[in-house]
């Protein structure tokens, strides 16, 4: 397996690279001066360039091609093996200068954007966006795909997912969806929407925060928690996962929901085994199985009532304008469904709309069928008629979200994905009677522990749908989601 | 002039890896997660690798043999090409196990060091620095020296000095200096040291310094301030200047001359030409023109009267403690001369003396006329004789400082070159009668556009010594340092 070795040392080499570029990035995110940007963008294309080159060198496809002609040990080898072909071929197939092109405009265009969405002006943004599509275009050309462009790009998420049984999927629960979600902003119509409304300091809610972060798993002297506009979190290497969110002096639940999100995210990353790192079995699988950490441990965990039995004390220790509002009515508000125009704030009875139209969207965009400078006419037809009303600018529209601005066409479907497979891991879990009985008294360790066991420590050596099959039996299900959301938002006992 | 123009391609290339290891250095600085280390200096290492490989590269030397058999454009180009001539020569005359063994032997001695320190056990580090001695001195056989050994190190941080010069200049001003200073103390001693004490909120001590950075001329749309244990600035490519300082809520004053220091080194790097960064053209020249902007800002500028005379009123503003204190106390109680046994505590009037200390140890150390061994008993001598007292343990002696164990040989002495051209620059500009009479208003515009125009803009094109001859008539002479010492610490009208 000598051949192998060298090719874990190449890519561990890249991985050097990558995350010394996911320092920068971070960077840029939490505080880069303004003037910096463009030497900024110029770093980060460099550094890609030399990944890129790395990636598609002649050592590297030496050691590759060396590699499989070698009897794997293990399966894992196997998989990895699987894995750095699949990469190499996609990698060696994009000219230097597409890869370059993309930093530098997806760098600019995030400034671009962020301008155009303060001043709710779309034509700031377009055409970069135009360039962006362009390029996405060009590569999935590049790449190939069987049906139509978005194919090639979902691949770049959601190995070995195609646009059509997304579709399926999502075809087969957006008419429940609506009809629940519809039905979940009816009933919590009588839930006043400001009941928490008060003075939150945001030193407090850093206390919290972190004191919350910490009792469900999350390593803090392996990681941060930082403030941002727009919350991500980010893996710099091992043993360095950072968390961001954003605070509103008028209400702590808005940080509190972003930081348990953002640590879902973060605990997978801290999951997976360090031994592997920077080989596909060391890597996150795909969006839709990150997010589903994410959202596991934001909705499924967070909005639960065993787990607020536990904190809500805390919280009104911390937040005396609490004392006035019951466990049972803080509760109703924080599972209190709205329809809002911004994916971003949307509860969980209404996200997923919000992805339906975007995925619809971007499908037509790479397939031609819909130009850039029509996008905010489109966005508003789509939206009217998902949620009944019109979004009141493209501030809060088709500039809402950072994810065009950085080449991200392709990325929107995985978060329902994530949902999904959220609802369907947490349901699986749960029939395990000790984690059931455990989680009844909010101790989350032996649920964190059953995530790390079946998600987090197979890295990339399956393909999504096949670790979905193995954690749960099957691919993903849309119905225990439905199951979920009617249980929380139809019932009188919501979970 | 192709070739030239392949050798700054090669040479910006190369500050696309430097700037990008400073990012990851900030980082580390200010917010590293803390078992992140040992992955972050795998990453620092790979990039120092990868700078070394690319600035002895094969294409490096080509484009350099073939840039100098051109006939140069312009004085800058010469320039450019000296500087990197002088570079290249000492980068490839350095065996590659020697540049790995320092790198390991200072990380190790770094660890050592601060375990010695906080023990105040020398015997803990003396092993390391053995090593990081005889290193030193293979470096300086390895790289050449007329005169003594000191001269090969000191030419890393001062291009064209020497150390005879060094001792020439330090000399013809000890004398001076250790009478002056014994008075300063003396007149000092009536000052109460307490007459600040209070209590200063971190966010108003923010506040004031960043109206103050701002309104020296530092760009806060160019950089940043943060807070860390051990102020520094770090210069992260064009545009992106970040300073840092720390926080004591009994004392505005040393956040805010940390701030005024390096917003002195920050308004360097600004104020270097954009259009040569990466090259030497576009560097900073030394340390001790670096030192000479840091002191030039803080004491010059930051701890005069007419400074104050415009900045206490917010002071007090902000701090209502201050009412109590008379603006004329300020100045006493800023201005105030002690003995201590740390430098980096020690006020302008007794700063050099313990530079001096250290020039005379390290220069017999790399000698061979003084053993490791005998360090702590050497340092102790030398310091009873400048101060007259003994330091407390060596704690607060000769283990008080990280240089050694970083490798920092020779670098000590450009703190005193910087608050001797610090003097003779100010002096010169204020020669100005425009510029003099701005500042006597505490507009302070007219002054760093001298900077920017006789010191800044010349990047490395000159060697220190003839920058300073350019500037102001004169190589580095230590008489207006001393007559400003004298101005501040013993006359009735301190300015």
């Amino acid at each position: 397996m000598s051949a192998y070795l060298d090719l874990c040392t190449l890519a561990r080499e890249r991985a050097l690279l990558s995350t010394t570029s996911a320092v920068l990035g971070w960077d840029q995110e939490t505080g880069l001066p303004p003037a910096a940007v463009p030497y900024r963008a110029a770093q980060l294309a460099y550094l890609s360039g030399q990944i890129h080159q790395l990636s598609t060198s002649d050592p590297w496809r030496k050691a590759l091609e060396a590699a499989e002609a070698e009897t794997p040990d293990s399966p894992t080898t196997s998989a990895n093996l699987r894995e750095f072909r699949h990469h190499f071929d996609r990698a060696t197939c994009l000219p230097r200068d597409l890869v370059e092109q993309t930093a530098k405009t997806s760098s600019l265009a995030k400034a671009a954007w962020g301008e155009a969405r303060s001043k709710s002006d779309f034509s700031l943004f377009a055409p970069h966006l135009e360039t962006l599509l362009d390029l996405a275009r060009r590569k999935a050309d590049l790449w190939g795909y069987e049906e139509e462009p978005y194919d090639a790009l979902l691949e770049n998420y959601e190995r070995g997912a195609r646009t059509s049984d997304v579709v399926r999927i999502f075809d087969s629960f957006q008419e429940d969806l609506t009809t629940l979600s519809r039905e979940a902003v009816t009933r919590s119509a009588s839930t006043p929407p400001d009941l928490l409304h008060g003075y939150y300091p945001i030193i407090a809610q850093q206390t919290l925060n972190a004191e919350i972060a910490e009792s469900i798993g999350f390593d803090l002297r392996a990681g941060r928690i930082d403030t941002v506009a727009h919350p991500f979190c980010t893996h710099l290497g091992p043993r360095d996962t950072r968390l961001t969110t954003r605070y509103h002096l008028t209400d702590f639940t808005s940080s509190l929901f972003g930081v348990l999100h953002e640590a879902g995210h973060g605990m997978y990353d801290q999951g997976l085994p360090e031994s592997e790192h920077g080989l596909p079995s060391g890597n996150a699988v795909s969006l839709g199985i990150h997010e589903s950490q994410s959202r596991l441990w934001e909705n499924h965990v967070g909005r639960s009532r065993p787990f607020w039995e536990r904190w809500y004390p805390r919280a009104v220790d911390l937040f005396p304008n609490l004392q006035k509002v019951s466990l049972h009515d803080f509760l109703r508000t924080i599972n209190r469904a709205t329809y809002s125009p911004i994916r971003v704030e949307a509860d969980e009875a209404t996200y997923d709309l919000h992805i339906l139209l975007r995925f619809d969207l971007e499908r037509r965009m790479l397939r031609g069928e819909l130009a850039v400078k029509d996008i905010p006419a489109a966005w508003n037809e789509a939206f009217e008629a998902l949620f009944g009303f019109l979004p009141p600018d493209d501030a809060h529209g088709c500039l809402q979200d950072i994810h065009w601005s950085m080449g991200g066409l392709g990325y929107f479907s995985t978060y329902t994905l994530g949902n999904l497979n959220a609802a369907q891991l947490f349901h699986t879990a749960q029939q395990d009677l000790r984690i059931a009985a455990s989680f009844a008294k909010a101790d989350v360790a032996p649920l964190l522990k059953w995530m790390q066991d079946n998600i987090h420590a197979a890295g990339s050596t399956l393909f999504p749908q096949d670790l979905m099959r193995q954690a749960t039996g099957e691919p993903t299900n849309p119905q225990y989601h439905l199951a979920h959301l009617r249980q929380r938002f139809l019932t009188n006992d919501p979970q």
